[in-house]
C-alpha cells in the first residue's frame, strides 16, 4: 500500500529521498540487463504514482510541473526505471480527461492501493510488414481483443494494460484491461543498446476478454484541443533532462579520479581552466534544459487551469514543451558524451560502465524527432501558427 | 507624478502597454543617435520606476522577476532605453540593502515622486593611463567630490547620481548626489556602434559638496554575502533576452517580405521547411534564454526571502544568473544575426535598418565576459564551488 | 597595360604584395562609401584580372586554385573590393566555355589590355512588381537591348557588361556589350550595410545596340555538365573566406589594446586561457573554411581537367564548393563577431569600425541561402545523389 | 613477404580494395573483442605498412599526405585495426630521424620483408601509484631493460617492440627489441568501451637483452624542431577521420531501413527534408576533417622538404595537425551519434551493433585533449605565438 502523498513538496521530497537507492544499482542492472523489480516495487510504495491522481478521486491531483521534476529526478538516478511509469501518468491522464466517473473511480482507486498502469500501443507497419491493427470485437456477447504491440514499456509490472485498439463500431479506443487477463502474453524482449532495462517489449493479446466499461474514446482524446499530448511529450522530456543532469553529476567522481593534462600545470584535473569552461557549458545546457522544462510544465498547468479550453494556451504549451524535449535531448546527449572529456582515457574502461549515460540518452532521444519540434517551434516564430492536433504529439 | 504600481501584474501589463510607443521611433533614434527624452519621461510617467521601492517605504516592492520581466519588454521594444535604468534599479537595490533609514525614506521617496538615479561608477586605468580615483575629501567643513567616471549611462536623464568614490577615512562609499549640483559636468560622449542612445557619457565632479548623510559603506555592501551583484547582472541578462526576442519578432515581418528560394518550391518563404527548421532553432535559444532569465530571478528571490543569509541559496542564485546572462548574451547575438537568413539579400538594405539588433547585441554584451560566467558554472559543476563576492558581479 | 602573369607563385605573390595598399583605406572608403577607384586600377595592373585567361589566349591560364587562393587575399585586405571582379571571372568563365573563338579572342585580348568585365544579371520579380525581362530584340537591321538589372556589381568599373537577355529567336543569351555604348545608364544605388563599396547597383538598357557575334547561348552554358556554376560559388565562398582571415587578423591588433578582464589574473588580455581557448575555437573555423575552399578548387580542377565531361566529377567539384560555401559563411559571420570578445567594450567604439567585418560578412553571405547547400550534401549524404543542373549554382 | 609498393596511388588503390575485407568482420571483432589477426596479415601482405620507408632503403617513401590517407581508410572500414599501426609508422618515423644507418638499414630491411613495429611507452604515474621507470641497466656485460608499459597498442603483432627507457648513462633512449626476445610478457587487457580490438594491453620486461646498436636517443629526437610530433599527432587525426566517414557511410544503410516520419508526409525517410539539411551538416563537418587533414599532411611534407629545418614551417604543421585532429574528433562523435536520428528507434536494436562508431569515435579521442589543441590555436591567432616542444605532440 503507498504511502498516501499530499503536496509538492512531499513529492519532491520522496523523490529525493529515494533516488540514492535507485541510483545504487542502475550500473549494474544495465550491464545485466536485469529489470528494478525490487526498485519499482519501492517508487510504488512511495506514493510517488499517485502523484496525478485527482483530488475529487482521492489522490493529491499534483500537476505538470511536480510530475515532470519527479520524473527528472528518478531518471538522474535510474533512466531506464523513469521510463517505466511514463505510459503510467499518461493513461491516468487519458482517463482524467476521457473516462467515465465509474471508470476513473475504479482505476484510480486501484492506483493510489498500488496499481501500475502500462501501455500497449505501438503496432507494426512498414512497406514489408503490414500486420493487423489491434481490434475490439463483439464474441459470444462480449467483447474480445486481439493483436500484437511491441515497444510496450512497463508492461511486466503493471497490473492493467491501456490498450489502444480499433472498435468494431469503428471508434478508435483505449481498452483499460487487467494484466492477469486471459489471451495476454507479456516479453521483455526489447534489445535495444541503452535504456536496456526499461521492460519494454512485445504483448500480444489473443481474444481477451474486455469489459464494455473499461473503454475510453481515443479519438475524442487526442481531437479535444488540450494538453494531453504535451504532457506525455513532457515526461520525456523529463527523463531526457534526468540523464542530463545524471551525466553531469557523474562528472565530479570522474574528474576527482582524472590525471591532470600536463599543459595545465595544475595538481588536481578539476583546476585546469580549459576543462572547466567546457564543464561550465555543459552545465549552462542542462541547466537551460531544466529551465525549459520547468517553464513548459508551468504553461501545461496553466491551459490546464483555464476554465475553457484556450487554443492559444495550448498551442503555447504544446511549443514550450516541443522546446524543452529539443533542449532536454541535445543536453542529454551532450553531457553524456562530453563526461569523457573530464576523466580522459581511463574514463573508457568498460568497468566504470560510464557509456551507459550516452546509450540511455542515445536511445531514449530516438523516441521523437527533435527535428520536427523544431519545425513546429519556426512556424510560430515565423508565421505565428501554433502546433495542432496530432502534430503536438 | 507616475502611476502608483501595486502588484506584478499591473507592472507587465504596464510595460506591454508602454512597449509599442517606445519601439515606435526606436530605429530612427539609433540611426540619429538622438536620446529617448520622451519616451523615458513616459517610462517614468509609467510607475515602473517604481516597482522595487520597498512596501514600507510606500512602494509596491516587487521582486526580481517582475524586475526582469519588465526590463526584457524594454529591451525588445527598444534595447538602449531599457539599459538606461539599470543602474536606477542596481542603485536602489544598494540603497534597500545599505542605506541607513534616512537616506532610504529620502532617495526612495523621491523615486515615487519621479526622479531618476544614474550611476557613476567606471574609471578609466590602464598600463598607460593611471587617473587618479574618485575622492570624497573633507573641504570646508563639509566634504567635496573630485573625479570623472566613464561610461555613466543614464547620467544625462537622472536626478540623482549613485557615484563610488574613496572616502578620506579609507572606506570605499557610494555617494547619492543631486545631478545638478555645483560642479557636475556630464557629457554623453559615449560613441559605440551600438546601444547608440543609451546616453552613456562621462561625468566629472569638481569639488562636488555632498552630505555625510548621503553616503553608504560600498565594501559592507559588497561583502555581504548577498545576491545584490547577482540581480545587478539579472538586469543586463533581461537586456539581452528582450534583445534576443526583439530580433526574432522582426523576423516575422521580414520573412513576409522575403522572395521564397526557388529550390524550396513554395510561394511563401515562410514555408520553407529549412527556414522553418533554423527559425525553430533560434525559438528555442530564445526560449532557453526567457526560461534560464525567470530560473535566475526566481532564485534571486528565493535568497532573498531566506530569513538569514543563506550562501548556498545565495552562491546558487549567482549560478542561475550567470547561466541566464550566457545564454541570453548568446540567443541576442545570434537571433539578431540569423535574422537576415529569413530575409535574403534585401534584408540588407541600410533603409530598413535591421543591423541594429546586431549591433545593440553585440555591444552591449561585451559589458562582462561570458567565458568566465562559464568558469564559475564549471567550478560548479565539476567541484561544487560557488563563486563568491565579486567575481559573481 | 597590366603586369603580365605567368604562374600562380607569381599571382600568389603579387596578392600578397597588393593586399597593404588595399587594406590600409578599406575602413575609410567603408565609413564614407567611397568607391576603390585607385585600387580597382592598381588591381587590374598588378595582371590579377588576367589569370584566367587561357593560354591558348595568350593568358597564363591559371585555374581555380589559384583564383580561389587570390580571391580570398584580397577579400582580407578589403571584401567589397574583392567582390568586384567576381562577375569579371564567372563571365569570363563562360566566355571560355560557351563564346565563339572570335568572341574569345576579342574579348581576352582586351582583358589582357587591362579591361574589366561586370554582370548585369538580375532582375525584379516579386508578388507585386513584374518587371519586363530585360531582351535583345530585332531593330533597324540590327539588334537592341532593352532592361534593367539590380545589384551589379563592378558595372560602374567596367569596359564590358556581360548581359543576360531573352532573345526574339526565344533563347537566352549573353551579350557583352561595351560600358561606353548608347543608351547605358549605369548607378551605384547599392545601399546595403555591408558590403558598401563593391559599386553595385542598376544599369538601364535603352535600345542599346549589341552585336550578333557578342552574343553567348546561356541555356547551353547553365545545361552542359560542367563546373561554372560550382566556380561562381566557388568565389563567393573564397569572398567569405578572407572576410573571415581579415576579422581573425584583425584580433591580434584588438587583443593587444584590450584590458585583461580580472579575473584572468594576468597582465595582458591575450594571456587569459579562457580567451585563448576561445579564439583557438575561432581560428579552427577559419582554417576550415580555408581548408574546404582549398578542396573544392582542386575538385572544380580536376573535373575541368577530365577529357571528357564526367558527371561524378562535377557532381563532387559542386559538393566540395558547396561544403566550402557552408562553412566560409559560418566562419565569416562567427570571426566577425567573436572579434569583438577579444577587445572587451572599447572595440565598440564607431571610431575603429570594427562592425565592419560582420556587416560585410553577414550582407556577402545572404547572397545564395547556405541551408539549401547543407541540402545538396545530405542529399549525397544518405542517398548519395548528386546536384543537378541549376541547382548546383 | 609484402607486395612491393612504388607510389601513392597504388597505395591508396591498395588500402581501397582492402578495406572491404576489413569492414566485413568489423562489428562481430567489436561485438566479441576478437583481435583482428587474418586482417593484420593481409594489411601486412598488402604493403601498405612499408609506405614510409625511405626510398634509400629501399621502400617508396612515401609522405605524410598518402599515410594520412590510408590510415583514414583503414579506419573507416575498421577503427580499432586502423590504431594497431600506429606506433608502426610513429617508430618508423623516429628511426629514419634518429636512427644509427646500420638500425635503420636492418629495420627497414625486416619492414619491407613483413616485419611489425609496436610500441611499448606509456608508464603509470599518479598520485597513489608511482612505479619506477622502465631503465636499461648494465648486466653482465650487455644491457638489460626492466619495467611495465600499458597501453602497448599492437605489441601482440608485433615482430619488433619500440620501448621508451632510462639509460644507466642518463639518456632517454628508444629501444628496438625483438618482441620474442627473452623475459618479454605481452597481455591484451585492454577493457575500454570503444576501439575494442586494437589489442592494447600491458607489457612487461624482466631483465629482456638489449643491444647496444639497438638504442636511439629519444630526447634528441624530441628536441629537434621537427614534425616528429606533429606526424603522430596526423595518424591518430587520420583514424578520428576515418571514424567519422565510417559512420555517416553507414548512414545510407539506416536511412534505408528507416520509417518516415508522419509529419514529412515523404514515403522514404531520404526525402524528409529536415532529415536531409541535418546530414548535409553532417556530411559537412566530415568533409571539414578531412580537407584540415588533408592541409595537415601536406604542411608537414612541407616541412619535410625544407633543405634547412624551418621553425615556422615546423610550427604550422603543428598549428594545422591540431586543428585537423580537433575537428576530426568532433566530426567522429557526432556523425557517430547523430546517425541514430537518421534511423529512428529501430536503429537502437543491440544487434545491429550501430553503437560501435560512437564508442570507437568516444574512446579514440580522449588520446589527447583537444581543449589544448585549441590552447594552441589561439595563441597562435591572439599572439602569433608558435606551439614548441613536447606541447605539440
Amino acid at each position: 500500500m503507498p504511502e498516501p502523498l499530499h503536496d509538492a513538496d512531499e513529492a519532491l521530497d520522496r523523490a529525493v529521498r529515494l533516488a540514492p537507492a535507485l541510483a545504487a544499482g542502475a550500473s549494474d542492472r544495465d550491464r545485466e540487463r536485469r529489470l528494478p523489480r525490487d526498485e519499482i516495487a519501492a517508487l510504488t510504495d512511495s506514493g510517488l504514482l499517485t502523484i496525478t491522481v485527482p483530488r475529487r478521486f482521492g489522490g493529491p491531483g499534483l500537476g505538470a510541473e511536480t510530475l515532470s521534476r519527479v520524473v527528472a529526478l528518478l531518471a538522474a538516478a535510474d533512466p531506464s526505471l523513469a521510463q517505466i511509469p511514463q505510459s503510467h501518468f499518461v493513461f491516468l491522464e487519458a482517463l482524467a480527461r476521457a473516462g467515465s466517473d465509474e471508470l476513473r473511480a475504479e482505476i484510480f482507486g486501484r492506483v493510489l492501493a498500488g496499481a501500475r498502469i502500462a501501455n500497449a500501443q505501438t503496432e507494426r507497419f512498414s512497406e514489408t510488414v503490414r500486420e493487423d491493427v489491434t481490434r475490439v470485437t463483439a464474441d459470444r456477447g462480449g467483447l474480445v481483443l486481439t493483436g500484437t504491440k511491441y515497444y510496450c514499456t512497463g508492461a511486466v509490472f503493471a497490473d492493467v494494460l491501456a490498450v489502444r485498439a480499433v472498435h468494431d463500431d469503428g471508434r478508435t479506443v483505449i481498452a483499460y484491461v487487467d494484466a492477469d487477463a486471459p489471451g495476454i502474453t507479456i516479453d521483455t524482449d526489447w534489445n535495444g543498446f541503452g535504456q536496456r532495462t526499461t521492460s519494454s517489449g512485445t504483448v500480444v493479446f489473443d481474444r481477451t476478454p474486455v469489459r464494455a466499461d473499461r473503454l475510453l474514446d481515443y479519438s475524442a482524446l487526442i481531437d479535444a484541443s488540450g494538453t494531453y499530448g504535451a504532457r506525455a511529450q513532457l515526461i520525456h522530456a523529463a527523463i531526457d533532462t534526468g540523464i542530463a543532469r545524471g551525466a553531469l553529476d557523474a562528472a565530479v567522481g570522474v574528474v576527482a579520479a582524472a590525471r591532470p593534462w600536463f599543459e595545465a600545470e595544475v595538481s588536481r584535473a578539476a583546476d585546469d581552466p580549459l576543462l572547466l569552461v567546457q564543464a561550465g557549458d555543459l552545465e549552462l545546457a542542462v541547466r537551460g534544459a531544466e529551465s525549459l522544462l520547468a517553464t513548459a510544465a508551468r504553461r501545461i498547468d496553466d491551459a490546464d487551469a483555464a476554465p475553457q479550453p484556450d487554443p492559444a494556451a495550448v498551442g503555447e504549451a504544446s511549443l514550450a514543451t516541443a522546446a524543452a524535449k529539443v533542449a532536454a535531448g541535445r543536453a542529454a546527449r551532450r553531457a553524456a558524451s562530453d563526461l569523457f572529456d573530464v576523466g580522459g582515457t581511463r574514463a573508457a574502461a568498460e568497468s566504470s560502465n560510464l557509456s551507459r549515460f550516452w546509450r540511455d540518452a542515445r536511445t531514449h532521444t530516438l523516441h521523437d524527432p527533435e527535428r520536427w519540434k523544431l519545425h513546429h517551434l519556426g512556424r510560430w516564430a515565423l508565421d505565428r501558427r501554433l502546433p495542432t492536433g496530432h502534430g503536438s504529439l
